[in-house]
């Protein structure tokens, strides 16, 4: 059955194998009904002379369910709403000006990563505006920007998990043009995008798509209704899967996409669409010459994701690593609530930083059961592990939305930085995070149907419950205020200044030292102290970081000559002596 | 956590995280009552003193839920259920006079497998009946038994899929000791045992596991409740199937386990527990110098099964094949409802016999979308798949459960024999299919909750109603007499004779010729003729299987020497012709 065969052509068609008949409205005033036959595959095909899809056309279907016309629904692979996800669907052109012909991309082992929303990283929330932060990005040392999801959502206001149309581009942000206009500008900076997609399930508003076929697996993944990706009809439903991925690598000249949460696609055939999504980046890459990038995030500890084709696995180039951000987190922080129960202790981070990650076939008492499996060092390199001090789930995530920065001194801030920036992991920081950004990042969203707004309130409310929070202290997530409230801040005090300065620094010395080179086998990872002074040694055979993971004093058995501290650490040849939360970047002696 | 600690030692214990206390009852008459301490890991131990696990035993466990003391349950580690599923359980010696020192073991490669039913393959149902009938199966030219499986289920008729304890064996059948007596006698005739075993769900008589923890995933297979293979405490129900999979392949000497439905495994962590329990299997081999063998029942057409564990698969030794069946049944038979509607022409039979299967990465109109993966002929020999002729699924998931050999004159019925035996895949027969048995095998049981039964009646009716059956065609599953009707006549009559005659003599070339030698890569399979009268022609460079899959008289341009027919074809150097449904097996000039 050859699925590409309609969505690329020039006329209306639209796969639907639910309604008795569908047809073609085209036009918002006088607009036209047109009648569409099925063909092969249940595609209902529009052939009428003169009506095909010419840029700005605006149209939607109607279907025929039961005996009874439906109302007009936008496209299920519409490429712009600009009336919103309830809207008419619009015809929008691939043409554009590009100017990135000097591009010649960027692969995962380069890329230092940063994480944003949108919608609050700028007061304007927009493509554009992205493109005027453009200069302190580089000027921090950023590589790559990670936009969360950009489909369209229900309002103005939205983290982008909710999506349903996969090919669409939400237009408060600047619409398809706009997503391009910044594409291009980064490229021309140096800087490659990748773009969040939601592959695992639909949003809750404005997803039609189960009137037209069956989309959804009939289960939900707590945030949506599961894809159908394995059960019957699923063929249409994974060829729409891969023509977004192909469309973003493609058309929109991503240079790599962000897999949000693959331990909840309901995938059980022998070729998994993680490997289809590989397959289409190669093909992608080998066209245009740029490297496509695959980054999963994962909840599985499986290397079978990071594992070349070739060798039985998925062939993804980097997956995000929870564990080290956890390991860190709770060591900074003290916190060991929830999924942070299984963390808090130097051996956790000490072998999260050897092996990659810390649960290789290992008991999680937060999961109940073993856990994860070993990394295959030799061939598995470092630098497809990312790694953080936060994101936005590890901000977002929290009753009140509060960042590390609102809780912890800038020494913290830029030890836990250290930390990451000086591993041969992949670094990835989360917008705001380098200037220590006082403003929360608290969930929101703008449901146009009142009830989800509810149930999302009463979810937050139930979730946080559980952890001792007052229904008072979870900001309400369909408040505009709350929206407000994660907009970012960029006028820095002294303290912002002073950690936007030890952020760039680090992210310097990693470029210029190399300190991303050893591999897993070739790393130094010790560690000591007692539980209430930890400290840890990690680097290679010329630089080592010493930071100390506590607010006593600690008395380091390495020294060296000095090379960086936000601090004032005393550094011997043998020996180190850190204040309290203190860390020394040395060249070995 | 070490899992392994309770099972094997004498003192009574349980794993039992669900109650508040729990209690052991110990003796039928003048029972007594002791308590249990929870110790690590939610076990339940009783440390009274003199308490200790002695053969003979019977014992039960009394479970305290919201305040209430339950009624005495089965241990859901049962080794056997004197009285039933409902019963108190008995703890059973592992020792046993075995004769078997002699057993050098027999690998796949070697194995002609004969699946038969214990209960019905003789009229007295047991495996000492079994025994009575080795020199028949030996002189067939059989190398290992498959038995269904053998746990206990409600009432003493059921085709062994309702089983809900793991390590324990049918009493009717004749328990523990009777098993170990067929596999000792069974391995001084030569001939390997292999063991169907049921891991995906429990059975819904007698299921009291969810009464103790959870044992089951929410969800059902249809056919009983999913197992806990992922989710919280699973742990310890993995730990439940590594050691029936232990104790069957080590202390009863089985040579190999039949893994019922692995598709419908609720397995979702970086470990497969089809990889687990390969490592089992390794290590008894390791320590016995014996073959132990794991075949597949999989609807995944999946390679990863079959590749072994360092090229990132699960390392089975084979899987059966339905593809194979079902291309070859259709064409025979003429069938084309269900999951035959794919099937039912040469070109699916040429393709399926080339590659291993028919589904490849290809469109299944039945499951409405692709399915299956293409098999690396250079790591997968052919003898990793099992084929046959029918199984107790393909006959017994009819409406009436009638054999092949109740439609199909002798000559289809060995020409069929003959495209499987003269195959380089694994064969396996369907017990009496050697002799044309004209016994049905329809689906039985025999719940001892009547609801079970009507429910269990109530659905195959409405299964097979959409076939266009009536309800009095359906034999109910739950009588008596359906039951009596699939014992097999060991009668035969002159036609049967006849059969079993084609039958030994297509096995016995198939061993002295070595027709099985050819890899994949080598196989030759070629055909043609019109749609109305398709012939094969499948081999290697010795000796080629000249077939007529039709009732006409079929030309076939290859010829020989005739080695072998069932009836009488005319060969010739260049070419041959067959009549109807009549084959020859050749030496090539």
């Amino acid at each position: 059955m050859d699925t590409a065969t309609y969505p690329g052509s020039d006329f209306f068609a639209v796969w639907a194998p639910a309604p008795e008949e569908v047809r073609l409205r085209v036009g918002v005033e006088d607009s036209a009904v047109y009648p569409m036959a099925k063909r092969a595959g249940d595609w209902w095909v529009c052939s009428e002379p003169g009506v095909t899809k010419e840029p700005g056309l605006r149209y939607g279907f109607e279907l025929l369910i039961d005996g009874e016309w439906s109302p007009t629904f936008p496209d299920p692979r519409t490429r712009a709403q600009p009336d919103g996800i309830h809207g008419l669907s619009e015809v929008v052109t691939e043409d554009f000006a590009w100017t990135d012909e000097a591009w010649t991309g960027r692969t995962l082992e380069s890329m230092v990563i940063y994480e944003l929303h949108v919608g609050t990283f700028t007061p304007e929330g927009t493509f554009d505006a992205v493109i005027d932060k453009l200069d302190h990005l580089s000027d921090l040392g950023v590589t790559a920007l990670e936009l969360m999801p950009v489909n369209p959502f229900g309002g103005e206001r939205n983290w982008g998990y909710d999506g349903v149309d996969w090919l669409a581009v939400q237009h408060s942000y600047g619409g398809p043009e706009g997503l391009k206009r910044l594409v291009d500008a980064c490229h021309n900076r140096g800087i490659a995008v990748i773009l969040d997609v939601v592959y695992n399930h639909f949003g809750p508003d404005g997803n039609y798509n189960g009137l037209y076929g069956p989309y959804t697996a009939g289960g939900s993944t707590g945030w949506g209704e599961t894809v159908n990706l394995s059960n019957h009809q699923s063929d249409e439903v994974r060829a729409y899967v891969l023509d977004s991925v192909r469309q973003w690598l493609g058309e929109f000249h991503i240079d790599g996409l962000r897999l949000d949460a693959v331990h909840s696609y309901d995938d059980r055939g022998a070729y998994s669409i993680m490997e289809q999504m590989r397959a289409v980046a190669d093909d992608v890459q080998g066209r245009t010459g740029i490297p496509k990038t695959l980054i999963a995030e994962s909840d599985l500890n499986d290397p079978r994701l990071l594992t070349d084709r070739a060798g039985g696995g998925y062939g993804l180039d980097g997956q995000w690593v929870d564990d080290i951000h956890h390991a860190l987190h709770t060591l900074v922080s003290g916190e060991d609530h929830a999924y942070y129960e299984d963390f808090g202790s130097l051996e956790v981070l000490l072998k999260a930083l050897r092996e990659g990650w810390f649960f290789t076939g290992t008991y999680s008492s937060y999961r109940g059961r073993t856990h994860g499996r070993e990394i295959n060092k030799e061939h598995v390199p470092a630098w497809k592990l990312v790694t953080y001090t936060t994101t936005h789930d590890q901000t977002g995530n929290r009753a009140a939305g509060d960042r590390p920065s609102m809780n912890l001194s800038p020494e913290q801030q830029v030890l836990k930085a250290a930390v990451i920036y000086c591993s041969p992991f992949t670094p990835m920081l989360f917008m705001g995070e380098e200037f220590g950004a006082t403003t929360p990042f608290p969930f929101f969203c703008s449901h146009t149907d009142e009830h989800l707004n509810e149930a999302t309130r009463e979810g937050r409310r139930r979730e946080f419950a559980h952890s001792g929070w007052d229904d008072h202290e979870v900001p309400d997530p369909a408040s505009e205020a709350t929206y407000s409230s994660a907009k970012l801040d960029w006028n820095f005090d002294a303290d912002q200044q002073r950690i936007l300065e030890g952020y760039t620094t680090l992210l310097r010395l990693r470029r210029e030292l190399q300190l991303a080179r050893p591999d897993l086998r070739e790393l130094t990872v010790d560690g000591g102290g007692d539980e209430m002074a930890p400290w840890l040694a990690m680097g290679n055979d010329e630089h080592l970081l010493l930071a100390n993971l506590s607010g006593r004093t600690a008395h380091v058995p390495y020294g060296g000559q000095l090379v960086y501290s936000f601090t004032d650490p005393q550094v011997g040849d043998e020996a180190t002596e850190l204040a309290p939360w203190e860390f020394a970047l040395v060249k070995r002696s």
